[in-house]
């Protein structure tokens, strides 16, 4: 039988650098991973593609979806809606995928509620300051969506202590690093793994 | 301040390979990992060195030291006192070095009391088959031996269930990465790092 994925939430501050990670996870380490795709009501940033790096869907095709219940999470977040397709997210840890999910600590605390046994590793840079650098570095934002994304990294920061892991991304390589690790110790869990001791000894 | 190392805790019946593993784990990551050196009764097997592989010891200085409470744990396995010197893997912890134990569950269990704190590893091997296999090829012991060892064995994997991992030891490489990963994710643990969120945030 083949074992069931692992669902992994990363959430962290805006401009903690998890995109970055997440890609160079992807890149670096062939465990079978899968980023998850949300759906958003956002417009496409350039280069982003649909199906690729999320499912574009306008606000009324969004509220029936979550009408339909067909969200495992989903929130407004600086004034767009993102979704987790809960079909794809299943779908993907039934055939063995390990999923790997990006989300705001919002959405981070309901998948908890839904996937208790998923892990929950929280990113933050290495310093505040560097954050600021980040943030205001990326060049996409007015100054009051600038303004509100350091008011809610702050905020975000304040919820780590719900997560069971947090990384320092000082390094993204080391940062990717760390997440292939997390995932391969999660599945040598005692309580994770599907291993029969008493059948075992038994021969 | 120099962060504290992570006490690894490696059990499981003789025949796993957790030597073998231990030795690639030094040889293959540069973690800042020692393995911690047992005081033994028991006589030298060949290439075995004195401070390297053992503190070689009478059982008059065992008594002794055992008397004067300078062993985490101690026990008798096969005829034979192996202990765990408390001060040796202190100052290693507080060195900032990643310590692993390489000991049997009844050890294992007396380190738990102690050092709640430690990660608790426990290694098998694919199948009874092969452990049985594998503890008769050895051709150090006796048939008593063996059949004393084959027994330990079967009561061994029964503790099992005390410990954090479980790794299926199929290949050396991926078991010493295993361990490897298990280190480095349990640094990551929200509940062992030392980062003070508050203090980050407010830069």
């Amino acid at each position: 039988m083949k074992s069931k994925g692992l669902l992994i939430v990363i959430s962290g501050p805006s401009g903690a650098g998890k995109g970055t990670i997440c890609r160079e996870l992807l890149r670096s380490y062939s465990k079978n991973i899968e980023l998850s795709i949300s759906v958003t009501t956002r417009k496409p940033r350039d280069g982003e593609t649909e199906g690729v790096n999320y499912f574009f869907r306008d606000k009324e095709e969004f509220v029936r979806m979550a009408e339909n219940g067909e969200f495992i999470e989903y929130a407004k977040v600086h004034g767009n809606y993102y979704g987790t397709p809960k079909k794809y997210v299943m779908d993907k840890l039934k055939e063995g995928k390990n999923v790997i999910l990006e989300i705001d600590v919002q959405g981070g605390m309901k998948v908890k509620y839904v996937f208790c046994e998923a892990v929950f590793i929280f990113v933050i840079p290495p310093t505040f300051e560097e954050l600021k650098k980040r943030i205001e570095g990326r060049g996409t934002e007015t100054e009051k969506d600038i303004c509100n994304r350091l008011k809610n990294a702050y905020n975000e920061i304040g919820h780590a202590n719900n997560y069971d892991y947090i990384i320092v991304n000082d390094n993204i390589k080391d940062a990717a690093e760390k997440i292939y690790c997390i995932l391969t110790a999660e599945k040598c869990r005692l309580s994770r793994c599907n291993i029969d001791l008493d059948k075992f000894r038994e021969g």
